[in-house]
């Protein structure tokens, strides 16, 4: 249950999740965070919006990246230091996003890897993009 | 049902909301983004690590800030454009995080509010500190 | 799957369900409504109210009432038609509550049933007392 | 994070708060509560009622209400001591539901405050009409 060390990382491996983001998605993480803002559970108000209709919270997508760092890349043990988000394009509920996680940065000495980090909807349209810094696990 | 417009915003306002993070919270949030790292969902492998229980995910207090932006500050309308979050110290269940956004900066020509981001917990701590850019609504 | 008909109802007939609120029920309720108030998920705050600690909606009570009429006293088919509910104690999460409702009268010309309706907990203490009308499956 | 006191409120202030009611609303409504009615969670036999379909708990609607309450009017702080509700009509999954609270009377010596509360659907059709009697919060 342990994720890959530095030593076990390269430059360039890069790791995925995908996830068809339901209205259920959306409701429960509003219920979490207490984020009802009218744009994710008001249709009558959302449909009248620059964007036709509910849309998922950005920090939903930001979620998925964590879910590839914390799961998969570097995987369990990784100690998450910062994530940087831009968020370009909004995700609309039954779309399907995947978040790519690519290692790009190793120092082996302070033990810090640099991941850049892209949510894309089923068009390949790009949603989130950004870098996350993490400490690999130590065995 | 909108927020405040960027003629309305003043430097170093600020607004903030607080919830005792509950295993609930943490679970429904591993199942949202699939991110069941054990460091979150099993109590026998997070009690042997250096956090001694199991822990919330860092974007479910980010989850919170994004709850202060869209719903108070500037509130509904306003459109996230990037966030940066630092993770600082992790959250325990049962610890009661404390969101808070502050106004920093106002580009009125571009329509741009620089917001400053901190999220702390019932000691005052600071778990994730960071900043926040975003459209405020126009009317 | 059709409840009892005002004509199998008699008067002092009376049906009750219990359960005990967990932390889960009040956040997933709170998620629901949108009523994160913080006697409800923010422990800081609710330990220094009189009720010391945090408690459950007054409508997680009132839905067991519901539940109730709409699962056993009159049953599937019943429309509810009104509600009058009095606050007397707060159910704090970890308290088992009982819900009971009673035949008070029967109008078997318009077919309208008054339920009296009451929540308590495993104390015996009165919670929320009330009543309800509703109309009877015909079937 | 304490609402507004009875001096500081005024007769015919209102707020109000508004949701697209999801299945999922409906069905942890009803996992919580256990009213699995099958008027609710239950489409084949909720499609030959005369709702012509799966329709939320009433006492879901009244949560909306209780949101606002204890959210905005008078917020935080406010003790809830009672509630009429009347049901018109159904809410249907995928009904935007807008909960609206108004204050009617303030009864300034005995700290008690009568509110008009009402519930709407997209159409502006009423859903549930009655009044709650509150205490507002003390500083």
């Amino acid at each position: 249950m342990q994720g890959k060390t530095i030593q076990q990382l390269t430059l360039g491996e890069s790791a995925s999740t995908a996830k068809t983001i339901s209205e259920t998605d959306v409701y429960l993480f509003a219920g979490i965070t207490g984020d009802l803002n009218p744009a994710h559970v008001n249709q009558e108000y959302a449909q009248a919006t620059r964007f036709g209709g509910r849309i998922a919270h950005g920090m939903l997508s930001a979620g998925l990246i964590s879910a590839v760092i914390g799961m998969q890349l570097p995987g369990p043990g990784t100690i998450y230091m910062g994530q940087d988000l831009k968020f370009l394009a909004p995700v609309k509920i039954g779309d399907t996003v995947t978040a790519t996680v690519t290692v790009r940065e190793l120092d082996l000495e302070r033990n810090r890897v640099t991941l850049e980090t892209v949510c894309e909807n089923q068009s390949g349209q790009k949603l989130v993009v950004g870098q996350a810094l993490v400490m690999a696990p130590t065995e």
